[in-house]
């Protein structure tokens, strides 16, 4: 038996969690939400509403728009959005780690 | 902006989370399954082959059936099922103090 868990963050609702997660490391790595997209089997424009949702429920704007808009030319994330996702992945390391120390005290 | 998280437990598939959990603690303060069923809104059917397939799952009894079967008298929990609801509720009720902490680091 092992340990299962999920976390995100809220604000009225889900805001941001291991799916926006990851498709914003693919935008970083591949420069491109159209290719972040497809790398993730999304369709772009599932891709591109997501993050406009999650751009209104944040307040702050996650992709950089250069000269074509968010189809054009290319995306990479803007400092709040590197920043966000930072935080989130290192809340999330260290959850892992310590959510396994509490299973193995109780179930071990 | 807060922290949201779940935890359960898994062998192959899931096994053991907030559901099943609620439905035992039903069923050990009313000692009987369809009461617990009742007071949770769900049919004494689902109630009981949740019960049934989690046994599957975790290879032990969780009521004891007196005289009348699963239906009938009135249920309790076994030794076990106490041992493995007091054990995840131990682990969540530290799990959600740890987590509020690392939220507190990262995003505080």
């Amino acid at each position: 038996m092992h340990l299962a868990w999920k976390l995100w963050l809220e604000t009225e609702g889900k805001v941001f969690g291991p799916g926006p997660a990851e498709l914003l490391e693919h935008v970083a790595r591949s420069g491109s939400l159209r290719k972040a997209a497809g790398e993730l089997d999304m369709s772009y424009s599932k891709a591109y509403w997501t993050l406009r949702a999650l751009e209104d429920r944040l307040g702050f704007p996650l992709l950089t728009r250069p000269v074509g808009g968010m189809s054009g030319g290319g995306s990479t994330l803007t400092t709040e959005a590197l920043d966000l996702l930072t935080r989130y992945r290192a809340l999330e390391a260290e959850a892992e780690v310590t959510l396994e120390e509490l299973f193995a005290k109780h179930f071990g």
